[in-house]
């Protein structure tokens, strides 16, 4: 679909004279009211195909897409059902991932070439990649043969590299053109994109060699070389870059495009920066969900799914907690005798557990940012430990304070506790940077596993230490 | 700052024929290499001002901000100091925020609006926006008039709005000019951006009434009026809205660039899509570190004001565990007289907390991209719901099995932790789903304070109904 669809003005907007902070958005832009909401969940709960299908044909491509996503998993399943394929095209780019896939399983063989076939070859890669190979296989040999080959060489590149994402669907010219030459091709060329910006240049190899806006081509001489007013200073992208890696020289050179290269340094491809909005979106969400053993794409999901997607976290947290209550049963006995340490010993465990959360945050976002170069992470490791150190110094201060409080009686217990706090803040802080990064050092994403290792850390160290210390001390 | 300015090829890349999967791009692509960072380290070690002088003014001003970036808070004080404001105005956009107000910290008022005075006011308000009143002040009736009205009015506006970030650099021409009267304004105007993509068209009241973009301009008739070709559909933001706001409208509705007008309607300034990268990735980040109680750009800060950040967080915290604690005091007789119930009852606490973090990712993440609106969210509260029923039936079996393996002399055991694993994952997703609701609601920011108040509940929860149950089943 071409670049610049989603650009719509279903109802115009006021411009009022309050403040207008977070209006509610996408139901007051969108031409899709409750009303029609409504009337299509009627239709769907009464089997009215015909009802259904006459509303469906009046909504746009987006408002469609917004229609299908705000359905529940088995009236999205429905409607899909009602509509036998009629739907158009540029309705799946415009879909969450999670989405176009369930809407993709729905749908027949031929159903998917025909709708494929009427996408450009970045956003048919998106469909295609997630299918099993047998399918996916299938499929691609039924494509019309230029679609067919752009797809094949695209899904040659690993998943989520530069070469899935970019887009075939560019303007290039020789640099050693005129500016006339230039303009005279832009004027009668039928096959440009819809929309452009940038004029990609190459030599006689197809190696990319500048790009030139098409403000400069509008104020440039027509007798000049287009080499001459290009700008050579562009850093081609391997196209087997890593996405993130892509998204992530666009935000620090300040990029609009880049130049997508193959093997042999020609350029294949070019990514444009409304691509790598989605990108940084998406590798955000990713560290967020991850972080927290959840999954992108749950408010889409059934039941069965997001319960299914969020049991092996859970599982590795019993392990890890199960670790932790076998480091109290070690202290079953002195606990029968001083049951305050049962009331205490929760406390050391969750300050260190949150420390190294703290920590953690940072460091997981720092490697994904790629701000912790080689030159700082040393450093970094001395601050976070240094901050542990304080935090631990301060709370157990606090805490001593607290116990003394809360159990006169038992005055050593302000000590014990108020030295293992110290513990185990240290140790927290420590595991909260040298488990990501070293997870990041064998390749492991440190996002996703970073969290179940530090807590296995703190809760089994911070009981450790209080409940031995208390051995040691009071027995 | 011009845009482009970024765009720079320090050492030409190589293709190779290797897979180039997140390659250390930072250190291969900068000219700043070790060599020069460890040459600046000596130099300010030795007091060498004119020797550190040197290599600075060797750096472009992409390169000097990367070497500020990667100082410690210390020697990036002591660098500036030898630098005497003598630093090249285009570092400040290409700096790290945190970093940037230390920077401007340590200059004084003529050096700060020397360096203000080169900016574009969208990058100096950037600066300015994060002093105290009355040294804004004072810096503002210092600057250059037509940057003084400009940044007053931008500053007008609430932070973190549209009217903050929007540029004042843009190209509008008024809607009833032929394709020939524009082409020959852009070939004359002095006062034309040093890049721009798209041409804005006004009404005679500067409303905004369409846009233009250069492809289309290029390809367009010389008589053709520009009302004629321009897209129409166009949808204005306003100045107040919030940045968050703008880059979810952008994303939704896959815009290049949008009008930002004022109260009147009047196209006050431009937002293009390379602003909301960078919102799009700060809001990110935001969330990350407000969900573990850390802050962005701790890697930039000192010890002391990393310290100080995190105390907050630790502290509530700190009262949600002494809430749980005191949970566990209530039941002190029976832990004393079966110490295996200490042994357990984090297990229940834990995987309590486990689950509810995961709904509550998801739901501060959907609330965060607006995926949760009002027709999904009862559902996703029931969806939740039946997650943790699902989990908490699935883990009690589990953890019924373990312990009955574990301590095969308490039957009842299996029974009291089974029923107390069921209702606390139960708690513990309504919790997770319940808690950002309310918190966005109240207006307060769901990813900042959810956090706490689950853990709170799931803890005390945890403690509450394991221990009761106890003590109901077994005394």
């Amino acid at each position: 679909m071409k670049k610049g669809i989603k650009k719509r003005n279903p109802t115009p907007r006021k411009y009022g004279k309050k403040k207008q902070i977070l209006p509610k958005v996408q139901e007051q832009i969108l031409g899709l009211g409750p009303k029609i909401i409504n009337s299509i969940l009627i239709g769907l709960r009464e089997n009215d195909k015909p009802h259904v299908r006459k509303i469906v044909e009046g909504l746009d491509e987006y408002d469609l897409a917004k229609l299908i996503e705000v359905l529940d998993v088995d009236e999205r399943k429905k409607l899909i059902g009602f509509l036998e394929g009629h739907i158009d095209p540029g309705v799946f780019p415009e879909l969450n991932d999670v989405v176009q896939e369930q809407v993709i399983e729905t749908l027949n063989e031929n159903q998917i070439v025909n709708i494929v076939n009427e996408l450009d070859s970045d956003e048919a890669v998106e469909i295609l990649e997630h299918m099993d190979d047998d399918e996916q296989k299938s499929i691609i040999n039924r494509l019309d043969p230029e679609l067919k080959y752009q797809v094949k060489s695209s899904l040659h590149y690993p998943e989520d590299s530069a070469g899935r994402i970019m887009s075939r669907d560019f303007v290039h010219m020789p640099e050693n053109w005129t500016v006339k030459e230039a303009k005279k091709f832009l004027l009668t060329d039928e096959n440009l994109p819809d929309e452009f910006y940038t004029v990609f240049l190459t030599d006689e190899n197809m190696h990319p060699t500048g790009e030139l806006t098409l403000d400069k081509l509008l104020r440039a001489k027509a007798g000049e070389s287009l080499s001459a007013i290009m700008d050579g200073e562009i850093v081609p992208v391997s196209a087997y870059t890593d996405q993130e890696e892509v998204a992530h020289m666009f935000r620090e050179y300040g990029w609009m495009s880049a130049e997508v290269v193959d093997n042999k340094g020609r350029l294949v491809g070019v990514i444009n920066i409304d691509d790598v909005v989605n990108i940084v979106h998406e590798e955000a969400s990713e560290d967020i969900m991850h972080l927290s053993g959840a999954e992108e794409g749950d408010v889409y999901k059934s039941v069965k799914d997001i319960f299914k997607s969020r049991v092996p976290w859970l599982l590795t947290n019993l392990a890890a907690t199960i670790l932790a209550s076998s480091v109290v049963r070690e202290f079953q006995d002195i606990i029968a005798q001083i049951s305050i340490l049962a009331v205490l010993m929760p406390i050391v465990a969750s300050m260190g557990g949150t420390t190294g959360n703290q920590t953690l945050a940072v460091v997981v976002r720092a490697l994904a940012t790629k701000e912790l170069t080689s030159r700082n992470t040393i450093r970094m490791i001395f601050k976070e430990f240094m901050v542990g150190l304080l935090n631990g110094m301060l709370f157990a201060g606090l805490i001593a304070l607290i116990t003394r409080l809360l159990f006169p009686d038992y005055q050593q217990m302000c000590l014990i506790i108020a030295i293992a706090m110290v513990c185990n803040l240290c140790i927290a802080s420590l595991a909260g940077i040298l488990i990501p990064l070293t997870l990041n050092k064998f390749k492991v994403d440190p996002a996703v596993s970073s969290g179940v290792f530090l807590i296995a850390l703190t809760d089994s160290g911070g009981y450790f230490i209080f409940l031995g210390l208390a051995k040691f001390l009071l027995f």
